[in-house]
């Protein structure tokens, strides 16, 4: 693997959670596997007053605490902070920034590094504006001869067209849209970029992609948590904006793009809006017939009894904003239209889940009917989350007389990689982002033309003046979002199949 | 399951090897799962003079030696046997079939059966025609109002077209087609009906069942045994009668045919014969080119020193008869046109195993040129015996930056069906025989198919004048039969692939 040129990341808001849970973690594990710059340093830049040793002392003492993973492999954590500096910074200050420069300026030089920056935007987006006008005005975002600056921007990317499109045209006026990383972390997944691999790398799935044999396509990922302490972030969010607007929209693209003509940056992304560009826009009527929304209400998570959205910190009490949305869509063109494709998302539901699964249509001719459950037989699934893999369900003879049909499963697991350690998402998009590769990180056409998808949705429930339908924490979700997903799964295929005969071998003895 | 009609079950040459290792222990399974006609007695006739008490005492001992299934289950034997007669009879006697006619008649009256009766050949190929005659004689094969007369007949179905046209005539002489029943007994294992199933059940595999998406197919049944106390037949015979001629070119169909319009037995042996009659005829040249055979000579067999063909008991000294046969044909019609087809089999091999392998074609586009090994990164592996199930090989992410694709397989395995004991081959198509299905069974326009497929090369290695190529016992065959393998399958695919990385990462670290 490539290692980044020589470079400075600066984090901004580098003592909120982000860092500490995700952003460390992820840089030591690139540090573990030697996959840092040779010549590099982190600036660490928040508001608390802080020494440079007091910050890595508490880092340190909390990665411990934390991760299993970096606990195993604690021995050079130490060494690891040695590349860190903390670096105290009031982001409304115009001054902070100038100081910022020259502490980065004296970073570089000491460390003998080139003049490569990545700013890493882990503050709250209220404040995005602000920083991406102070990085300009004291000539940070001037990019060097030879150099370069690149900047990464974590989610949300506004919260509906316009202001994502404001949001943009800022970034923009500061740096070429080719150097803004804009961090989407299902995108960092293994399991994810594997859907292009799978898709293109083999010369049986690509030819039924489409919908001459695929039935349906339904995109989920459950969570068993609520809100947690991200209430207030939450109420001007909402499931839609949160996990729709970007994860599942992503993942979306991922299964149904066409084939690009080059790995590159460029010629996936232009795949992936070109699909985006594709979704059938939704009316009034769509809306209300096909796209269900719902807020958890008090219940029972694990055997555990938690409380409804309303009495979560910093939740209004009378909240309508959405923990879950179940939908139907469709995408016109050549290769899609027709098939229904289905969203599944929701806090505090019975079970942690993110996968992608394909039904196929069924055989025309029907000497085994009724004897698979649901209208398909064959569904490929594509586990995100957990036990990482992939599984083909498909028909099979029962043993014993006749030729009769049952549905078994035959698996992949990317735990039978012998030795394989599946990198951590944020670990492989820093590195990416570091190495300048965007291919993995949103464009703004394509955060804009998920704007436009959604914005109409969320313009319908303002409007529509019914209250949101409530469902217990740690059940499926809605009546109307259990209801939907029948269409493409039968009732019984809801069970898990584990190689087992799903007919039993009387039906056959009655019949023949 | 239906259990069929009440019946008498009469075996010739009931005192040789089949009826002890395979019809008697058959039976006994049936009568376990209790599948056997509720009215029915087995008379098993042979030359040597004894009484049904001693014919079952020495049954019941050898049973309890030989085989493990009836060892564990043997609780039944003695109720089971009661079902058993022994007739001494010479075959070669007119007087003979009217004193068993007789015996049939008393038996059945005794047991109050029906009058159908289902006569086996388990005799040698040599005395079929005096059988046949001798049954028609005695007027046992006039078919009674509402009884049935059936006959099973054990292969070699003839050893070329002329005598098995000639035995085909004999046959039909006293029975009809439809009663006539020529065993194939892979015909009776799960696997190869699971053939059918999954092509035929699944909406998946069939649109990519043709020549657009399969690059080749390859049958192979590989043997570790020699020919045991076989010699004297195998001398008449060769690997090209024994296996090629039947079973393989029977598993060529069900992979190759087309589906039929019902699943019943005139229905999917019309589809049977429609693609023999597709396969290309093979003149000299392609026949010199694509045709290979061998004779093992001595070697070495899972650290076992053993002789060579020549030196078996049986065997001339200076024989010339295949023990081995590696081939390529093709099948010209519009699903087939262009794919080769490829036949392995033999004797003494390294390894016992009997497997279908689909190559898929490989993906036009090649991001990921290079990363598997062999032609195609796709194979469906289809496992008859041993670890009965399929295996789909195909390409995945290599976890890490980048995107590298590695060959890993999918896997289901029968024996991961709980509680399924997969019933014996013998025993499911003596059930069907005794149901009058015969749908599993040969059908005499298929075995003279096979036959003018067949005779050409018989006919041009008679007259080659060249000796027979030898291969040592327990090696992989021939350097012509091994080199005609690496069309299909890259030298590193002979590799059994086990969800590892077959691919190093440092290899794309190099070129990034």
């Amino acid at each position: 693997m490539k290692i980044p040129d020589s470079q400075i990341l600066v984090i901004f808001g580098a003592s909120g959670d982000l860092t500490k849970r995700k952003l460390l973690p992820a840089l030591y594990e690139l540090f573990i596997r030697g996959l840092l710059p040779r010549a590099f340093k982190i600036v660490c830049a928040a508001r608390t007053a802080m020494s440079s040793e007091e910050f890595r002392r508490t880092r340190i003492a909390e990665m411990l605490e934390m991760s299993d993973a970096t606990a195993r492999n604690s021995s050079r954590l130490g060494e690891f902070f040695g590349l860190v500096e903390y670096f105290p910074f009031d982001i409304g200050s115009a001054d902070g920034y100038f100081l910022l420069r020259d502490e980065i300026h004296r970073v570089r030089s000491e460390a003998s590094i080139g003049d490569n920056i990545v700013f890493y935007m882990g503050a709250p987006p209220a404040v995005f504006p602000a920083i991406v006008d102070g990085i300009r005005e004291c000539g940070l975002a001037a990019v060097p001869d030879g150099g370069s600056r690149r900047i990464v921007v974590e989610k949300p990317f506004g919260t509906d067209l316009k202001s994502a499109r404001a949001l943009n045209e800022k970034l923009r006026s500061c740096f070429h849209e080719d150097s803004i990383f804009r961090i989407d972390h299902y995108l960092g997944k293994e399991t994810v970029q594997n859907i292009v691999v799978l898709r293109f790398s083999n010369g049986i799935f690509e030819p039924l992609w489409n919908r001459n044999y695929i039935d349906s396509v339904a995109i989920t990922a459950s969570e068993t948590v609520g809100v947690e302490r991200r209430g207030s972030y939450y109420e001007g969010a909402g499931a839609l904006r949160d996990m729709v607007q970007n994860h599942l929209l992503t993942l979306m693209a991922f299964v149904s793009m066409e084939c690009p003509s080059a790995f590159d940056s460029a010629s996936v992304r232009n795949e992936i809006v070109k699909v985006l560009k594709s979704l059938r826009p939704m009316g009034e009527s769509d809306i209300r017939r096909n796209v269900f929304r719902g807020q958890y209400s008090g219940g029972n998570v694990g055997g555990k009894a938690v409380c409804g959205y309303r009495d979560e910190p910093g939740v209004e009490k009378n909240s309508e904003v959405e923990t879950y949305v179940a939908m139907k869509f469709f995408i016109d063109n050549w290769r899609w239209g027709g098939v229904p494709f289905y969203f599944y998302t929701g806090k505090r539901m019975s079970k942690k889940l993110s996968e992608i699964v394909i039904n196929f249509k069924s055989a025309p001719q029907m000497f085994f009917a009724g004897q698979c459950c649901g209208r398909s037989c064959n569904r490929l699934v594509l586990r995100i989350q957990p036990d990482e893999g992939v599984s083909l369900k498909f028909g099979l003879k029962v043993p014993g007389a006749g030729f009769q049909s049952t549905q078994v499963s035959m698996d992949f697991d990317y735990s039978s990689l012998a030795d394989i350690t599946l990198p951590d998402a944020y670990a492989r998009l820093l590195l990416d982002a570091m190495r300048g590769d965007s291919t993995l990180f949103a464009r703004s056409d394509a955060v804009e033309e998920g704007w436009k998808f959604i914005d109409p949705i969320e313009d319908y429930w303002k409007n529509c003046g019914s209250e949101i339908p409530k469902y217990p924490a740690g059940s499926d979700g809605t009546k109307e979002g259990v209801e939907l997903s029948f269409e493409h799964s039968g009732a019984s295929c809801s069970l898990p199949i584990k190689n087992e005969l799903t007919v039993a071998l009387p039906k056959a003895s009655n019949e023949d």
